[in-house]
């Protein structure tokens, strides 16, 4: 578990003059951990840039969280309470659940507090294995399968992955890539004109005879 | 121009016993940077290692390329005639062209002379700059902007990233992150399932007023 850190060195907090508590200590290590992985990625971040980001030993790093990859997996967990996120996407106008599942997202993408935990998941995924890992499982198993197996349709498992397309292409294309005129279309343009896609890929026709129905 | 190659060492091939022409070399280097970057996007794949899989001096990549983005932007043009491939999307049923799309870029996906090389435009616009840079302007002005500014509604440019936004999120969930079991859903299952939902964004209302018309 010692990773790359230097051999021989103690797990102890660097000397800032300061003895922060334990849960101080690890909520600043996450916190570094998410503006690292958010700007750079899984790749380009480093347990060492993490450390300095947070003031702490990278040796302190390893202590609290093992490898790199442990790292990444404790500090991209949402803070969103998905026993109660569900069941609020689920209430109110079953037509309109598409368009609100848009909105929920596009306020976690536009949230201080989440946007660089979501930028690091997604921008990790592309090419680490461990964050692909971790984004497939949310894809799979997470809240679009959640809600899609609440509808009473076949398919529910490819309905929650085609959800689960659109939004992480809404993301790298709006907030990773920046396609303009998308990019800066407010919250409410990008949810009506992306809510039915949610909604007909949860309760809609998928294998369309005609090829064009919702044309 | 010399990048990170050792300074003072001539731009000359690595002595492979053979002398192969320039455009045999400058097409190995190419295949070399489209596997590199395909497997490992822009951050993770050196100069280095793209002249060690064409089997070249890295000063001759540099010779040949200059830089690594320069060589990247080289390595990622699609092997596509627009000319031709935009008019013959645009042949055939109008209500069945958000599924030809579908089909079409699901071939690119799947051929092997292509596919690399859109993972690593995927890959690397996650978390490279130049790269991003590169997905952004084939989203707002590609293929998907010509296609939108053929068809008589207001909006192209926000179409065209729409769309781009589900063709996008599709390779990340599908080829990338490998998202099940839309992962190995046929091409067929995927473009019904898509389709309509390329044809809408092109097509369709954009702003729904009841938020959930296509349920």
């Amino acid at each position: 578990m010692s990773g790359p850190g230097r051999p021989g060195r103690p797990a102890r907090p660097a000397r800032t003059g300061r003895r922060p508590g334990v849960s101080d200590t690890r909520e600043r290590i996450l916190a570094g951990a998410r503006a690292g992985f958010g700007e750079a990625g899984f790749d380009g971040t480093t347990i060492r840039g993490i450390a300095a980001r947070a003031g702490v030993d990278p040796a302190l790093v390893h202590h609290y969280f093992g490898t790199k990859q442990q790292l990444f997996v404790a500090a991209m967990e949402l803070p969103v309470d998905l026993d109660t996120a569900v069941p609020a996407l689920l209430a109110g106008p079953p037509r309109e659940l598409g368009y609100r599942i848009v909105r929920f997202v596009l306020e976690l993408w536009g949230a201080p507090q989440t946007q660089p935990l979501m930028l690091g998941v997604v921008r990790s995924a592309a090419s680490d294995p461990v964050a692909a890992g971790l984004l497939r499982r949310t894809l799979a198993e997470g809240p679009f399968a959640a809600i899609a197996k609440t509808i009473d349709r076949p398919d529910a498992e490819l309905r929650a992955t085609l959800v689960g397309s659109q939004l992480v292409g809404l993301a790298m294309a709006r907030y990773i890539v920046g396609a303009e005129p998308l990019a800066s279309a407010p919250d409410e343009v990008v949810a009506r004109a992306v809510g039915p896609t949610i909604q007909r890929y949860l309760a809609g026709e998928l294998a369309d005879e005609e090829r064009g129905i919702h044309a």
